[in-house]
């Protein structure tokens, strides 16, 4: 069908063509279908959208993306033809029924998702197929290097060493302590990570609180080349493109495929270059696993990261409660300063990130099995992990705030929540509590969140203060207050 | 987050709100998320869009149902955070995991689904989810009613009676052809159907050859309180609006969830008031499901139509190739033609729509047990069929062709194809002959389509005409022919 060209002035990131209502109709297209535009021998598959008014039956609106790649204007006539399903839909189907994909198809499926030749509907059926069906060794291992080749590499000098967390324990922000004495005993640590997907904050939103996150390839190798290290955002290197946006589409339903995982995780390792890898698998009653779920996790990052070279380990965590007393951006990077400067240290924080580093320390070659916790600690308790910190926190264009600079940011609206009873506390919910914090305001409002008082096992009396809730805004400070008396946070 | 409202100069259907990448990144939303928009009391829920450019950090453009909901114009603030998860996407996350859903949940994922609070990408998700773990009967009780719901009902006087194929036979044009009889006979039959989804075209695009397809429900009241029937399109009638949008999302990867069949059939049946149905099952090789299957979903109907105060009848056909000689809309009509006319009559279409009427007039009451055939097939021969043909045409405001006629608007590019040596045709497969008909064009391209000029058992000698396969261009004919040449749709 030739229909007229109006220009959408937009880019929308990827092809957008508006048809009207009754085009659409007769074309047999519906909103999010593609079709294809073409004119003379150049063509592009667009996804379509569809418009009862503005748009006559023989026009279609093209966002910047159609104007630039068939390089025609408003008026132009152009060809429009609903375009074929691409070959990947078809290797969807065939997950969706159980059957196995190989390698060849699962990279056409990762580099369609990459190149926008997937819509969000199609990259939900490869995640509901992955996730019913699963994935074999072989597929798992076709995903993880599909991921990779379709990404950037970044390489850097030195003993390039890696910390990850599966994540789901509330505030737990060890990264930026482990970073900070990793790289003052002189490991190099291009450490990149999410923002919030199912908590309050992740370590991107945390240290987005003092500093920028978001830096090109270029600015992350500088920053590296000055300090060691760096604490920032995944989201914008794109590392593993394709693997963002499955992480978005795995979001909607929060849906969390085991193979996708290990692939998310381990993609993005690769990408950085890095050789140690050290994957933190907090288990426990409302953590993300339970024990045997994070045994057999362990067992397959270590075959997967043995596939691909690295040097693996992983540690298994208590992850009954959260780790360290704030949750939410300010109130951990109080935490993780506290820590740093051992002026009030939460122990339980600061004995994990010690943990962590020392394990890092032995796998990294940097010293001798058995030696990491003294030498990890000698590093913090000198001052040389601060340090550390300040520096790579001035190269994120950021300056490390003193305690009362922190509290003073701190939401306005605020309340205590008091022992009903006296009562000992026998469980701390993690999901539950990253809930009340996130309907606080976290991690956008980066003053927002819950202070914990309390640890599972304290005995508390009646009026004693349990936890603070902060928040920037009056409004969420009663809807997070709402919510903790609907939800048993605490029992 | 607070932003200036821009003007998007479009209605999409739905909400669209347009974002800079920054501020996308800094709310945490991607592309085909929700996005909450309020000024003063009023809110609405949008999908967002993301743009590089042309749009600031400080400013969000919005399509028109979005400044008239809120009542907003261009330069505005609005308020814009994360819009939580609709209730829906809990249940499809439930389903998903294999659990049953009650009456309610089922409820409120279909009415979100209608009120576009579903995002494309949670729709697919819950075609998924009940394609992998099915549904009880409970569950697909509830998903009929839910569909009848939340669609328009519509009721006409008389005896009300409708047909329905589950498809996936090449030609297979009963319908014109048993509504013709059926009508003239007394019936009221308010046949609505579909657009072809996996064949070469579906009733709606066959009389769209030669008829109006599209009408309001007044306009359809009218049309049949004149002539007592009507063949029009379903999907603008807004019968089943949640069905339309499911089936959307089914097309994406062919899938086809017998929950979901036996709802979309049964819940447009429901919502035109019919009272009598008669469901044609074709089963075989090539046909959409063996006999197994075709006797399970017969007692699943007419278990459900009972439930549902239908008088329902399911009969099973033979589906081992096409039925008629012509496949694409003009190509059909013409068969359809003959057979009312009586002239050159295909004996197969013409045997099966006298089958399928006659079960219906028995199964009205129109007639006795035993004389639906003889009663059909007098008024097919008597002309009456083709006199109520004509009437249901012009009050459609078509008018019905000569023969002659159709075939000059057959496309004038063409090719037949010849027997390569002598042979008796053991198979052809629906499938195959629907996709070169759908390569050559159909259904856009009314012209278009393959004339099939023998039947399985039929030998043929060299040289001998098998099939001719039109196209209204000849490039279509090429690819229709290439195709042609890689599978074998006739063995």
């Amino acid at each position: 069908m030739k229909l007229k060209v109006k220009e959408l002035r937009f880019m929308a990131g990827r092809p957008i063509a508006i048809l009207n209502s009754w085009t659409a109709n007769h074309m047999n297209v519906h909103v999010g279908e593609r079709i294809n535009l073409s004119k003379y021998s150049d063509d592009i598959v667009s996804i379509v959208d569809v418009s009862r008014d503005l748009i006559s039956n023989n026009e279609v609106a093209v966002s910047q993306e159609i104007l630039e790649s068939l390089n025609i204007r408003e008026g132009d006539e152009v060809d429009v033809s609903p375009a074929s399903k691409p070959t990947s839909a078809f290797y969807i189907k065939k997950k969706m029924d159980g059957l196995v994909l190989n390698k060849d198809e699962i990279h056409t499926i990762i580099e369609d998702i990459v190149n926008n030749a997937l819509t969000e509907a199609e990259i939900a059926y490869f995640v509901a197929a992955v996730y019913k069906n699963k994935m074999t060794a072989q597929e798992t291992e076709a995903l993880i290097s599909s991921m990779v080749s379709v990404g950037k590499r970044l390489s850097f000098p030195g003993v390039v060493a890696d910390k990850h967390s599966i994540g789901g324990i509330a505030a737990n922000r060890t990264t930026p302590i482990v970073v900070s004495i990793c790289v003052a005993a002189g490991l190099t640590m291009p450490k990149t990570s999410s923002r919030a997907i199912t908590s309050a904050a992740g370590t991107a939103d945390v240290i987005e609180s003092i500093a920028r996150v978001e830096f090109t390839t270029e600015e992350l190798k500088k920053i590296i080349s000055k300090v060691g290290g760096c604490m920032v955002w995944n989201g914008v290197l794109g590392l593993s493109p394709a693997d963002d946006k499955l992480i978005q589409t795995e979001r909607i339903l929060g849906l969390d495929p085991e193979a996708q995982l290990l692939a998310s995780v381990l993609s993005k390792k690769i990408a950085v270059g890095s050789k140690y890898v050290l994957i933190d698998i907090p288990f426990g009653e409302s953590a993300k696993v339970d024990k045997k779920r994070a045994l057999d996790l362990k067992k397959k990052f270590e075959f997967f990261g043995k596939k691909f070279g690295l040097n693996l380990k992983c540690v298994l965590t208590n992850g009954e409660q959260p780790i360290g007393r704030g949750i939410g951006p300010l109130l951990e990077i109080r935490d993780v300063i506290r820590v740093l400067k051992q002026e009030d240290s939460p122990k339980d924080l600061e004995n994990k990130a010690l943990f962590l580093a020392s394990e890092l320390l032995e796998l990294s070659g940097k010293c001798k099995k058995g030696k990491g916790y003294s030498l990890a600690k000698e590093i913090l308790t000198s001052g040389k992990a601060f340090h550390k910190f300040q520096s790579i926190i001035e190269a994120q264009s950021g300056k490390v705030p003193t305690i009362k600079e922190i509290e003073q940011r701190l939401g306005k609206h605020k309340k205590d929540i008091l022992a009903p009873t006296n009562m000992k506390i026998k469980s701390i919910n993690n999901k539950k509590i990253n809930a009340i914090a996130s309907s606080a305001g976290c991690p956008m409002d980066k003053g927002s969140g819950i202070y914990l008082y309390k640890h599972v096992g304290d005995n508390v009396k009646k009026g004693e203060k349990i936890l603070t809730i902060y928040s920037e805004s009056k409004n969420r400070l009663e809807e997070a207050l709402d919510l903790y008396k609907k939800i048993n946070a605490l029992s």
